[in-house]
């Protein structure tokens, strides 16, 4: 049986052709080198790093000395947060309720140590008030983070007004823009951000690489602790094809953003009319709201998300995060948005990439509504 | 030119052929799939991810539930430090004076923090007395982390005999084999060791990847936070292409190892007998001590090592660890041994891999002399 259709690209993405030919030369004869290594081959790896670094942070409109590449998104995201707050015996965060985990476990290591932790809720729209956000800052916050865009729901939250907000009281922001990236125009001076999280497993490139965009003069301590690498705030060996990869994924993600977004805003919107057609009762989760392109979070009414995902092995789609699967609990997003038990149950993510095409939709549409009668 | 004859494998290796095509197809269509998503790819990604877990253990003589993947050697060597000692406000960990940063990072952090770090201190060859490191073991001793061998010198060090002092009194014992696997063999059980650091570019696969092999029932707190992923000692998606090259780059260092092993010795043992015979006063590093069978650390009298390298551009090889490039001071590992300053700058190390030819070592012998001479 062919695979099925792929609407779970929020939990990961293919990695794009190019992205690969652009990594295969440094996994291949003379694009070994260590980039601390001073003879031929570490100093390709080291030109090539940099270049890579260059274009991550085009991709955010931030400086390139800014980026600190990581092995994984969770790590930059423990890098924002326990790299400003860590050392901290009394540190306060200005948080949301719908943070990924990669956010909320250092920010909950944190509580354990004293740190005191404002976790603001969103509305049952599933987008946070920035006046609730901006209204919990304080002079005496150390960090407000607050990610671009829910990986359940795709709703946009108000980073730009906190942003705004924070600056005038001089606190840092950081932002985990995972599923935004590639989807919505990120600039962090517009979004007045001083620490941005980057991964490239939902970008197109492979799993094992993401950044951290530090904004320059920002203090940050190190996580890990090691060599010198990536200004002491990453040690370890450069995972250098990786980064290669991050690189051209960041290109591609900024190339071309506003056509594609609308193409896969498009296919999103037939797909949302193919279910409230065939399946009265759904709710889509953030009608009204900003939201990312490429996302529908829908709840089925009278079945639970599992039962029709069951019943539709032609769609590949998750019921909540990726983290969160196998679980029959209703996700920790949904209930903080103050959905009821049964309602939470019902839902199921839906998320396009930017190879899927029309007739994938049409189909996927009309087996997912199969399913829900079925179930 | 062509790129010089590498002689720096303990600073990186190429990806071997075998492992690279092995990865591959997790790079491509089909193989994207995140290990925890419920549907064809993300299956087909689990069971890849377990059976390179299989094979990392094996490498290890150690059970496959103890593998916890990380994105590098300076990760799991934290792991193993930080996840012991982190919490405590009292911890004691005994180790020596010559290990790599990516363990006497995390000793000194913990130890700015109230911990005591027990640092003992090797002979002028190298090793570390086991007599020394096991008296240093105390009733409240709550690591002990030797290396197995030295990264610059490649000095074996007494680890299976601290491991057993350390089972005697219930102490838990790290042993970064970074620079040991698939070089010399590795029984957990007969090392007595629990936990261990293995490093994928160290192996013939990509940078990127590590694992840290935990002896089951041992606790571990986990340094980064996130989801549940490596039984949580890990979170963050898993990187499926890397750890499955870590798995095959492991299974190849299980494989022929004692033939392989005296093929590279042959090879070191001649580019020693070169060097001493065209370098009058030339001091060879742990000269009768074990050592690592690729691994040559030599001190060339009267010049230092960059300006001997600087004259044979046809060798790529270090001077210290590839962290350690580009400064002129001498390296801690030579200083902690006693070196004079003189001497220690004399250093060169030149590190065989598998595909080294015995003409290389015939050149690169030649060379070496010639810019010994010239220098």
């Amino acid at each position: 049986m062919a695979d099925p259709i792929l609407l779970d690209h929020n939990a990961t993405t293919p990695v794009l052709p190019e992205v690969l030919d652009a990594m295969l030369p440094w996994l291949r004869d003379g694009g070994f080198g260590n980039p601390s290594s001073d003879h031929p081959a570490g100093r390709r790896a080291r030109a090539a790093v940099e270049g890579a670094r260059s274009e991550v942070a085009a991709a955010l409109g931030g400086s390139p000395e800014g980026v600190v590449f990581t092995g994984s998104g969770t790590e930059a995201d423990n890098l924002a947060v326990i790299g400003t707050c860590g050392e901290l015996a009394a540190a306060r965060i200005v948080t949301t309720a719908i943070e990924h985990p990669a956010v909320e476990g250092p920010c909950a290591r944190l509580e354990g140590r004293g740190a005191t932790v404002v976790r603001v809720r969103p509305g049952p729209g599933g987008r946070v008030a920035a006046e609730d956000l901006v209204g919990a800052l304080s002079g005496d916050t150390t960090l407000a983070t607050v990610m671009l865009a829910n990986n359940e729901t795709g709703v946009l939250q108000p980073v730009a007004e906190v942003g705004a907000a924070a600056r005038a009281l001089g606190i840092p922001v950081h932002t985990d823009a995972a599923q935004a990236v590639g989807r919505v125009p990120i600039d962090v001076d517009a979004l007045d951000v001083d620490l941005v999280t980057v991964v490239g497993h939902k970008i197109g490139a492979p799993k094992g690489v993401g950044a951290l965009w530090v904004r320059p003069g920002l203090a940050l301590r190190p996580v890990l602790v090691g060599g010198g690498q990536e200004r002491g705030l990453r040690p370890g060996t450069e995972n250098v094809a990786g980064i290669v990869a991050l690189g051209v994924a960041c290109r591609l993600a900024r190339e071309g953003l506003e056509a594609r977004s609308a193409r896969v805003a498009a296919l999103r919107d037939r797909l949302e009319a193919l279910l409230r057609a065939g399946v009265p009762g759904l709710r889509v989760t953030g009608e009204g709201l900003p939201r990312l392109c490429n996302t529908l979070h829908v709840r089925f009414p009278g079945v639970t998300g599992p039962e029709v995902l069951a019943r539709a092995p032609g769609v590949a789609a998750s019921t909540g995060s990726a983290c969160h699967a196998g679980t029959t609990e209703p996700s920790g997003v949904l209930v903080a948005m103050g959905l009821d038990r049964a309602d939470a149950l019902g839902a199921v993510r839906l998320s396009i990439g930017p190879a899927t095409t029309a007739d994938e939709i049409e189909r996927a549409g009309r087996w997912l509504v199969e399913a829900w009668r079925a179930a």
